[in-house]
């Protein structure tokens, strides 16, 4: 049986297992002040084109977004999501649980459009019986696979300046959409048109780790506190920063998402060629193929996935994550496999 | 300049990085369905001698103590620790911020007893207008080195269960107390004498990871719903297993907390032979001397350590930490410093 | 300008002022140990028909409801409200304040079936990345005016068993419910279907106060810490024991609620008579016609009340709202200004 | 059995009832946007002399303190309390229960020094593993009857503004405070010296009610959405405002006080005739003398009071409280049978 549930399925890519080797004995201070973080912080910087971002190191994805949110937020202050956002559909209520309100929006495609904000926004007008709209969750790549286009994302942007917004990206599969082929953004585009994001290590190639930046260091002020007070901040700080730096200090990072995307394609294409039709228009590493019941059947015999939505009585959509770990010879396969069903 | 400011100032024991090399593009299931899991939990209820302990695995200390106790307290519950106690001295108010109030006792020694317990509960008597004591937190060995000896433990677990408190040990640094010379108690009477603990990882010799262990699986019940809301489970939960497989598949774990004990003693009795005394009697890896400043100050040209507390005009405390990874060639060296000042 | 925007416009019932005055100066335990809180829970529970109950007084709906829900939830449990729930739409995010996840069901009449609870579990159901219900809060009536049938809520009530789901009632305007004129449930069924409810006194006659009730005592166990805890025990516990005390002692809770409904249904059927229809179906004290927007802003000359909700270019819904202390004369004046309009 | 145990053992100034009675059935807006808190905050802007603070009226003292705390402290930030304060000893965790830790210090007096608050900064300091000092709450008169004098509370301030703290003071007892016969302090001097206070009306005169002042108008902004969100908001506002209304439009509230005050003096003289000491160097309405135990019980039998601490074998303080409404007779015929002892 071959894992197409999710990019996290393996360990770490080689170079950062190698690089945990040759530093182990080496000491270095703890709770995130060792060389390693200094120097991954100084590679991200400059790929962000901006030397004044604050940088953090955090284990999860669920945990940075709770951190980021909670710390941001006052008591009176929620969080707008797509319905789709991770935030809203995946994390056992980690907002709520910090004691903030998220505002859900239904999408079509996961993405949020300032005429989204804007009805959220009048939907929680009527101060103060209702919570104050203060922040903008998006993700990108979200979770069904699709990404933000530069323009989108500027007019997002400006809507929650306009609107005393702050927007904070999820980028747990950042390296995905910055990779994907319809993508026109970049890093540095990601950092300046938000105003505070994470870098996803977990799901591209690291053991663990996620790398938030802070685009405006006023907004990162005391935020080691709450790193802290989160049980966030491992002794060991150098486990997280080995990961981001070998996974940026050649471009790694952007690699192993572009082959991850590469995989995903190449499933998505010989689904096409069958015929066979998309919940979503994903161009990264998670496609949703809408498949005939029996053929889901026959595939869940050798290969291992999510049966996301039924349809209707003979077709159903189904998720299929490929990774930076992907073997090609099973993508090949499955694809064999698919043509022959 | 040595470091002995911590015990996490290295990486991890070399059998822990060669596991995370071999099992390193195995698929496995994420969010600690992996089998080494599994296995490593088979391995530590054997050796807990309870086949119906509930065992999850965690990332540190500060985060295995505020859910473990959120979780367990209802809104208007407290848990009573030694004023010293990790989650009272160094945790960012983390048990607070879940709501709950940590009332302190103050100890000579680190160590909670019946009496403090009872006086606590005195104190917070006068229903409603108080919180109400339900959980009872210690350390062992506790933050100035000492250990609970087993009478000691036993006294404290049956007034705990006299009064319905329960009884939660922080094991940051178990395998140093189990290994120490006046060490009178084995992991099974820890579990046995507790209702919850955790096996620290972090500061003997894992990357990261502590294991906390419910001895009465009714306490357990819905635990992941918490694990996943704090942001503390893991996609990757395969590189927390491991860490645990390798410490404990052939005692590891306490083969080198057992060495660092005897550095710390070593250098322990080179400061006795000296004619200093100390601030705590700790028979574990943290040391406490009390020494001249100006040898502290000559020692601070070499090494790296704490000074804990000033004593008078002359002398301070200092805080010497040993770990699995310290060079005994430094020791040494130190000691020779140390006999020549 | 004659308000009809809500039922607290007024002060109290004049029995209540006529008793606040004449225990004035009697000396009384405090926080909630008054003699005239122990008449009124003894009232209660004999119209409650159950002498278990435990009663507390609180001083308002959201406070009530926040403490209730934050004291039976754990942390990673949640409540499932519809979307018009006061504590989903009206409560700054009370609920999430404490912790806790409000899942939203879209509903046409405000009211919860079987079966919305069934799709709600269904969407909850991948533990442990989603939060846990464990709660069904209703209102009756609801916030548009509706009401439960008794074999409603016994069905909802043995779906929430069969799920073991608590089942709480929001009663901020129960008396309004049981008073109108399609209604079958007694408040004896109120307390055997359901686990916890209130008696909402401020909308219907009191100054301020919210009778809490607890249908099995084992719930409300250390209840009063909470109490305290979210600083909702009044020093002088007496005047919320007042309130319910007079409202209770010869039914004029009931008198007061059915004298609002018929100032309510009064309008309403000259609403109907004009040929115009309604929002909702309502038969309480809170109803919602559909006017011509010439004719709204005509009435809005002269009535304080709502524009609830823009049906088309040329309608609107608007709220009205009738209380005990509505005048008839105001109400026929404006059956005789929309008739003329 | 008279009862010295509180001041709110019985309801209302009559003038306040009389009110209730006159404005009961004049429609009004719902969460305190009536017009008589219009009138009372206009009448208290002139007393405080600063006609720019925000005024809000809460229901009691705990409430006031968890809001005004948890609206204005970031998650990682905590308070500054005496142990005796109210939030520390008497309020079931109120503060923690909305995240935050309260950081206690020992005083003998009851109020906070300079020196006080420079130790716990230092103990505060190893920044990020402690929370972060934010706030210091101070009661006015204190817990155990002692009061501010001006030049203390200028150097408490000037503290506080140079170590960048916020400066609470609670009021629960303010009136009896400036009307002690060594009180230096005016109403506008609290307002000028401290960032917020709250004027305690419950305790004098009120059925219910404190009146936060915030001093900086920046301080208040979105208050009212806390407000809401912790159910503090009462729909009939109208029920708070006319009880400040009332106390404050003729000096009310200082003449109670001060009655109070005589009263408590009354009985300490008596005490003090007969030879006997005193736990604390009370001026206020609150006396806790140092009585042999026989001649404690023998009150006992006539008089409601709590025995607040042993001191020995033979002695013990007992608290007396006197009201606006305490019985001069009752306190001479106190006098008496103690001076018959």
């Amino acid at each position: 049986m071959y894992n197409f549930k999710n990019d996290y399925s393996e360990g770490a890519h080689p170079h950062i297992l190698q690089k945990l080797i040759e530093t182990n004995l080496i000491q270095q201070l703890g709770y995130g002040e060792d060389e390693y973080g200094m120097q991954a912080k100084e590679i991200l910087k400059e790929k962000i084109k901006n030397p004044n971002t604050i940088i953090h190191f955090l284990s999860g994805g669920t945990q940075t977004n709770l951190i980021v949110i909670s710390f941001l937020l006052r008591v009176h202050e929620a969080v707008i999501s797509a319905k789709t956002g991770h935030i809203s559909a995946n994390e056992t209520g980690a907002i709520e649980a910090t004691g903030h309100k998220v505002i859900t929006v239904e999408t079509n495609d996961g993405k949020l459009k300032p005429t989204d904000i804007e009805k959220a926004l009048q939907e929680y007008a009527l101060k103060p019986h209702v919570v104050k709209p203060r922040m903008v969750y998006i993700s990108n790549s979200t979770e069904i696979g699709t990404i933000y286009r530069k323009s989108e994302l500027e007019e997002l942007a400006a809507c929650c300046q306009s609107n005393n917004l702050l927007l904070y990206l999820d980028g747990a599969r950042l390296g995905h959409a910055l990779t994907a082929k319809n993508n026109d953004l970049t890093l540095a585009d990601i950092a300046r048109l938000t105003d505070i994001f994470y870098i996803g290590g977990t799901k591209n190639g690291a053991l663990l780790g996620e790398a938030i930046v802070f685009n405006k260091p006023d907004l990162a002020l005391d935020f080691e506190y709450v790193l802290k007070q989160k049980g966030a901040m491992l002794a060991k700080g150098r486990l997280l920063a080995i990961q981001f730096l070998e996974l940026f200090k050649d471009d790694l990072y952007f690699d192993l998402a572009k082959y991850a995307n590469r995989m995903a394609m190449k499933i998505a294409d010989a689904v096409k060629e069958k015929g066979f039709s998309f919940l979503t228009e994903s161009t990264t590493n998670q496609i949703f193929p809408i498949l005939p019941k029996a053929v889901i059947e026959k595939l869940a015999e050798r290969y291992l996935f999510y049966v996301w939505k039924e349809i209707n009585d003979d077709l159903a959509a189904v998720r299929l994550i490929t990774s930076w770990a992907t073997d090609e010879n099973k993508v090949d396969a499955f694809i064999t496999d698919l043509k022959q069903l």
